[in-house]
């Protein structure tokens, strides 16, 4: 392993930190609140990335070197991003705080406070600001490490190729990000000024479309989305939560002019069905328990947009609906958003290659002269890119086997944990019960919000590099 | 398709299950119930056997017919075998009586009844010898179809293979059926034997066995096996649920003097482990709520043997353990017993390919160059059966989430309607909460009563055969 260049990677993003920092710091002197708290982590974390960054390297880098310094960058990010709700005194132990900034970082919006409004501005500025941040860094991560893994991002790269598909990748991704970087800003700025038409005020807007671009799901308001009452809000951020869900790829597509392209993706078709049927479902089945069916439908369609798409707020408390409408919610807690999305869990491409490919099994077992292919887009998938899909998925049940088994300990009831393990691994937030969209994970123990934490991060990071850290075969000289 | 072969097997089945039949008819004679459900029944399903078996058919039966002819064998035989409970009048409909009856045939032991002890003891033996039988089924079933879908039982025909491997399977698969036959009729024996001189009353022990080395789990008794309160029985069950949740093969060795490479098994090696695991952290877990340590221990080893071997005895209702414990069962339903036993889930070969085959990708993904195989017993695997075993997996995960979606419908909470879905496709009989160990399958619909039915099935045939059977394209001409 080259330690001192992944030593340098670190140091580099910390500098990037505390750069960032500097905006919430900005909010709260504004807001005339007490800066230190940013300001003392400005300094750690400054001083820290500096020292980091003048170290000497050999420029080797090889891809345990790349998995390990991904999984590396957003733990330690979460270790010193916590550091403001810290020194803010606001947090009952570093734990709670590691567990909020990790929970923001990786967009999945848990959140152990019982109560925020209280908190001050500028705290809860950083801690939306924090999951824009990770839900930037996601679609960068996604755009480079994919390809690798078996996911689809290629698109994009594909796209900007004029002639056949280049090898240079790296120059590519560069390009690939600004795009992405682009996009990501321009739905930033155009739901901010949508919510403040529609009547949210400027700082709930800001930090509101934090939460909802990167489809993390923080709140300002204790009781999230409802707090506001306004069903205009409402539909805005279900629209911009499917949004960000989609590919970004398919956003380029469709800016040059490529619609057709972009509306005959396989996995769009699949995300959408999945919408749809799930929001057909839902609506007949809590239909009878409302006055009005406009807020119904509304209710299931913000539902089914913050669950799909991994955001995790709340205008209503779904853990009140009928088991079919909850369960509904929990299949779509599985299946999470498009690839190459800020979307978690599953991702549609995955499951719908593993419907296909189940699908070519049965066939193959009754013709078994059959020779049958799978296909994603028209294009053929090759048996490596499936197996790894297969890997994800094992892997995916795995983790959240473990999670859910180390949370029991805390003896809260069946649906509580296992709904807190894969609301985290899936970067959604809220799940059922005690952790339901009205609870929180306050109650749960030390250890249990570190592995919680964890989970978050095997989560984001599309699992393989956080468990590369894990192994100790990365660590061995070879 | 070749209908006329196909009813041919039907026919031939259906005078089996006649004979079958003649059984529990002079168990009612002899405790002087009423013989005619049986008789009734033995006349139509005689008489229908017997039409069906003179039908000419051409020979030729390709893998799509073997498929689908094993799930109708196993769906006729359970629509005749639920006769003798229709007719008896004891049951409130024939969903229930089919319900039962699936339960009984596929060895999953989930029952409808409230109460079981008022019944008949001729209605009660054929519900314990359906699952026996059932057992004998799968012990067969399994070694004709599971080497083309990735299981593992070939050791058996391989072990008796005196040259290298012959291409003619027939000749080798009858007479590895034959072993196994016996061995399963020799466990039989023995259990009953030992039950009877632990002290359970003959009519009993021989029930009880029945349930037990198929893994079904039904009992005569309201409160299961905890009605006798006879801790020397609890410990034979314990034994003989274990030893049926192993391969059989592993007898074959064991008997043949092999025993070295009987225990070198990596199948039983990690299902042991996995026993092992969860009996020490159960058993620290309750431990604090039993006033005798050897009353827990005995209760761990009790429960724990029930759920992996799939069987669904109770000695004690876990349902009022602590979520831990509860959590550990949870994943041991997954688990199941090793391919080639008469018990259900996802087999703990095919848990141990899968995390071989994610330790293999995560070993690739950080050392690329680096070219691994998995291995099991020493022989590498080849991609096809690991893709197979990753293709049951993902079946397995569909038709757990579309059962519970289902059976959701009614409105039970989510750990029920959960553990209900997944008790009956792994084939264990109780889940948690309404279902669990004291509670039964009354309350839900006819529909999910149907659908569960359909889950048992699958679950029981590995899968694919019913899927194949609900396939369009099966049936078409080609």
């Amino acid at each position: 392993m080259n330690y001192k260049l992944m030593l340098r990677t670190l140091g580099r993003t910390l500098q990037l930190e505390a750069l960032c920092l500097l905006l919430p710091m900005t909010v709260s002197l504004i807001y005339r609140e007490d800066p230190r708290p940013f300001f003392f982590t400005i300094l750690i974390v400054g001083v820290l990335g500096t020292l980091l960054v003048r170290l000497r390297a050999r420029p080797d880098f090889y891809s345990r070197e790349g998995f390990a310094v991904v999984g590396l960058i957003w733990l330690v990010l979460s270790l010193f991003g916590a550091l403001p709700f810290w020194f803010s005194g606001e947090f009952a132990s570093y734990i709670d705080c590691f567990f909020e900034i990790v929970s923001g970082f990786t967009t999945t919006g848990a959140s152990i406070l019982t109560a925020v409004e209280p908190l001050p501005r500028g705290i809860l500025f950083w801690r939306s600001f924090s999951s824009w941040i990770g839900g930037m860094g996601v679609l960068i991560f996604t755009l480079a490490f994919l390809p690798k893994v078996g996911g689809r991002t290629q698109v994009l790269v594909q796209a900007e190729a004029t002639g056949p598909v280049s090898n240079k990748l790296v120059p590519k991704t560069a390009l690939s990000a600004r795009i992405l970087y682009l996009i990501y800003i321009a739905l930033t700025v155009i739901e901010i000024i949508a919510l403040c038409i529609a009547g949210m005020p400027l700082y709930d807007s800001v930090v509101t479309t934090f939460a909802t671009v990167c489809t993390g799901g923080f709140s300002v308001m204790n009781t999230s989305i409802a707090a506001y009452g306004l069903p205009a809000c409402e539909i805005i951020i279900t629209i911009f939560m499917l949004l960000c869900s989609l590919n970004f790829a398919l956003f380029f597509l469709v800016i040059t002019g490529r619609i057709r392209q972009a509306l005959g993706s396989d996995e769009l078709r699949f995300f959408l069905l999945a919408v749809a049927l799930s929001v057909g479902i839902i609506f007949v089945n809590i239909l009878p328990s409302y006055d009005s069916a406009g807020r119904a439908l509304l209710d299931t369609c913000f539902q089914v947009a913050t669950i799909v798409s991994t955001t995790g707020f709340a205008t209503t408390d779904f853990a009140l609906w009928p088991t079919l409408s909850q369960f509904v919610l929990i299949l779509l807690m599985f299946l999470g958003g498009c690839a190459g999305s800020t979307a978690g869990g599953l991702k549609a491409s995955r499951v719908l290659l593993m419907v296909r490919c189940a699908h070519r099994s049965l066939r193959r077992l009754s013709h078994p002269r059959v020779v049958k292919v799978v296909k994603l887009d028209g294009k053929t998938v090759d048996e490596d890119t499936l197996n790894t899909v297969f890997v994800f998925f094992t892997c995916f049940f795995l983790v959240l086997g473990g999670t859910c088994l180390i949370v029991s300990l805390d003896g809260f009831s069946m649906t509580t944990t296992c709904t807190a393990a894969l609301a985290c691994l899936s970067n959604i937030g809220p799940g059922l019960e005690a952790v339901g969209p009205m609870g929180n994970f306050a109650a749960f123990s030390g250890l249990s919000k570190v592995v919680l934490s964890v989970a978050m991060l095997i989560g984001r990071l599309e699992i393989f590099p956080i468990l590369i850290l894990l192994q100790p075969a990365t660590w061995r000289r070879n």
